[in-house]
């Protein structure tokens, strides 16, 4: 095979990127996050980038996998989880209870790797694109689509962070009023067609009246509310009859498969989730009691776009819908999402992103939504080019970091407005 | 993209292999059967190629499809499958009842047509391999292992087919002693370390009494015995206990999943087929009722090499374990087979082949096993080349044939020696 294709040198850039106060369960978004940047480059001199979290853990299990990574193909990316199983040994042990940041369910060593060899496959399939100059939809197959639906994904947020940093011309959002007034101005910028809110934030009653004012205001659109698993399910039972006619579908409104098969015994509302089945060893048991409708898929947590395709082919058998899930990303994610989103067929619901909420990013030419959606590059590669000055600037604030900034805590960041905030127990109404 | 990755011409030869007397429960092998070779061309020149049945049926539904191809481009894969239900349209009607030919459990319109976009889908890859300079593997996420186990296959045989047509020497096989000594040529040609049993040709204690001399002869070997869904469940159970210490696992010993169910409840020999799980849809029923412990994947019945990375991705995930169907090939199938088993982690038993009973093919350069295995090949595409004078030799036979070859029949060859045969009923002991 090509040696022009072997990977001559890896290089990890950890940055801090502004985010606005958003609102969730765990507390609010600091002003900065951590991501991580991976560039992989061939022996022909080819670099191809990914992006993932960029939390300490991630670090400790991405280094060891760069150090790894010369003299492999940017080509053998299922090779990727085995080389990181071995490479990246046990550490962090595994860890039960709430991941305080990526709300991502239960937080395990194995789910951590997952995610770092995601920032990893990315770049190895960005660089084998550019190299054969084929767009990454095409190393998965081919597009089945030239666009990619985007989903408003709407926040709770105050105006400004309490401890200062990065601000933005939103102001707060914290009736219906102004969720409706958010969803009005993301619509105007971007086009988008169905709505996100995430929830967990404020007692059910007024979330509920949240969706109603949205479903008045953008009558027939689809919409979706996600409290992150803070409901009992009498609550998630009390949320749904009263939002059954308005509601795409409902995400993750208790916490566990249980909880969620209890819920949805009770409704005909759809549960999508992106906390309860998030790992292939998941989904047997929350499929087999009808748990969930809609799975969320996400190539971050689900080990990369092979991945991806995978758990989607899953779903497609087993009659489960399929959506995306987001979290704090930048352009390098956005192209990567858009790129599998294209090659899956049974992709039936417009994708989450919280792209519209950063303001700053590492590619010289951001994505532009029309009419919420986000046409497929056939440009080689993912399609973006990283901007070299603003990935050092970002990387600056993250080395001049005093260390609060490095570990994205909600709870921490919530603190600063009220010293007596502790993450709630679920369900919490 | 570019265009020169765009299909140009597609060109479809049917053509009659020679094929051994080899029983099984529907009759006896024809002394031909035919093929279907498909060669895909790009505007750049660059021809791959991929190999399907070669049926009638398969013919009817191949033709609309190669007439629509041309202007799609070779790395759209992913797009075949829209392509195919578009043009193929609903021909021919499905069809309940056991495949007379290929004893693939019940033959639908859709399975057929799975098989055939196969066919076009190894060609595309192949094609875009050899432009790319790549391996096929490496269009799949590249290879997990260097070389692919493969199993020997025994049949019971006739010395000649009863009507006369292509010979080879090695005689009958109709009792333990005859399954023994084809089992020791087979591994003394091609090193083979594991065996299956072509069964459901005689009453189960014949059977029975081969597999025990084969355990004789190879101690420790892994052997595997398939009925083709012959037995009742009592006689599987019957078999299973009989058998339980040697067998790697049973093969369909009874027909249909409800059958496979009781068998799997009263026996801890693992269960494979490649009859009753041939499509999506059947999976979720009978994993729900782990009615199969194996599933055997085969890159024609599930629509070519990325739906089968797809099914063995669901096989990991629902813990059921995984191996590799035959059906009589030549030597293009097997490279598209030996990439696509060299991608998936967990396939973790020996694939079968039919391939050393075909003495003829329509490549260059047969393959070669060496320890019983097949290295993977990092040439470009499938790494294998036409012989553009046996395909046109073989394409002549089919071409001169009466009619009576064209559609495989085996229990139509029986006849020619018994003209009472009749496909028997299963349970059939």
């Amino acid at each position: 095979m090509d040696t022009a294709l072997l990977i001559d040198d890896v290089r990890l850039t950890p940055i801090l990127i502004a985010d606005p106060p958003l609102l969730n369960i765990q507390g609010v978004h600091q002003p900065y996050t951590p991501r991580l940047i991976v560039e992989v480059t061939t022996r022909s001199g080819v670099t191809g980038v990914g992006e993932t979290y960029g939390d300490g853990t991630y670090l400790d299990l991405a280094r060891p996998l760069a150090e790894a990574l010369p003299g492999h193909s940017v080509t053998h990316v299922n090779g990727l989880h085995h080389l990181a199983e071995r490479v990246c040994g046990g550490s962090p042990a595994p860890e039960a209870g709430v991941d305080a940041g990526g709300l991502r369910g239960v937080r395990t060593a194995g789910k951590l790797r997952l995610s770092v060899v995601s920032g990893f496959e990315v770049a190895c399939l960005d660089a084998l694109g550019k190299t054969l100059g084929l767009p990454v939809h095409a190393l998965l197959g081919g597009k089945v689509r030239d666009a990619v639906d985007y989903s408003a994904y709407l926040f709770y947020r105050w105006a400004e962070h309490p401890a200062g940093g990065a601000k933005d011309d939103w102001g707060a959002a914290l009736d219906p009023a102004g969720i409706v007034a958010q969803a009005r101005r993301l619509v105007a910028d971007h086009g988008f067609r169905s709505f996100k809110l995430k929830g967990g934030v404020f007692p059910p009653d007024q979330e509920i009246a949240a969706v109603r004012a949205l479903a008045e205001a953008f009558p027939g659109r689809p919409l979706r509310l996600d409290p992150n698993g803070a409901w009992s399910v009498g609550t998630s039972l009390y949320v749904a009859r009263r939002l059954g006619g308005v509601l795409e579908y409902l995400e993750d409104p208790a916490s566990g498969t249980d909880r969620m098969a209890e819920v949805a015994a009770g409704t005909d509302v759809p549960l999508a989730t992106n906390m309860c089945v998030t790992t292939f060893p998941e989904i047997a048991g929350a499929f087999a009691r009808d748990a969930v409708q809609v799975v969320l898929c996400d190539h971050h947590y689900w080990g990369g776009l092979h991945r991806t395709r995978e758990l989607a082919a899953i779903c497609r058998t087993y009659g489960v819908g399929l959506s995306m899930h987001s979290n704090t990303h930048l352009g390098i994610s956005l192209a990567a999402m858009t790129h599998v989103a294209a090659t899956v067929p049974n992709l039936d619901h417009a994708c989450d992103s919280h792209y519209p909420w950063q303001t700053e990013d590492v590619i010289t030419a951001r994505h532009v939504f029309e009419g919420g959606r986000l046409a497929v590059s056939d440009a080689p590669g993912l399609g973006v080019e990283l901007d070299r000055e603003r990935l050092a600037a970002l990387h600056r604030r993250w080395l001049d970091d005093d260390g609060t900034m490095r570990e994205r805590d909600d709870a921490a960041a919530m603190r600063r407005a009220d010293p007596e905030w502790v993450v709630p127990a679920v369900p919490r109404w």
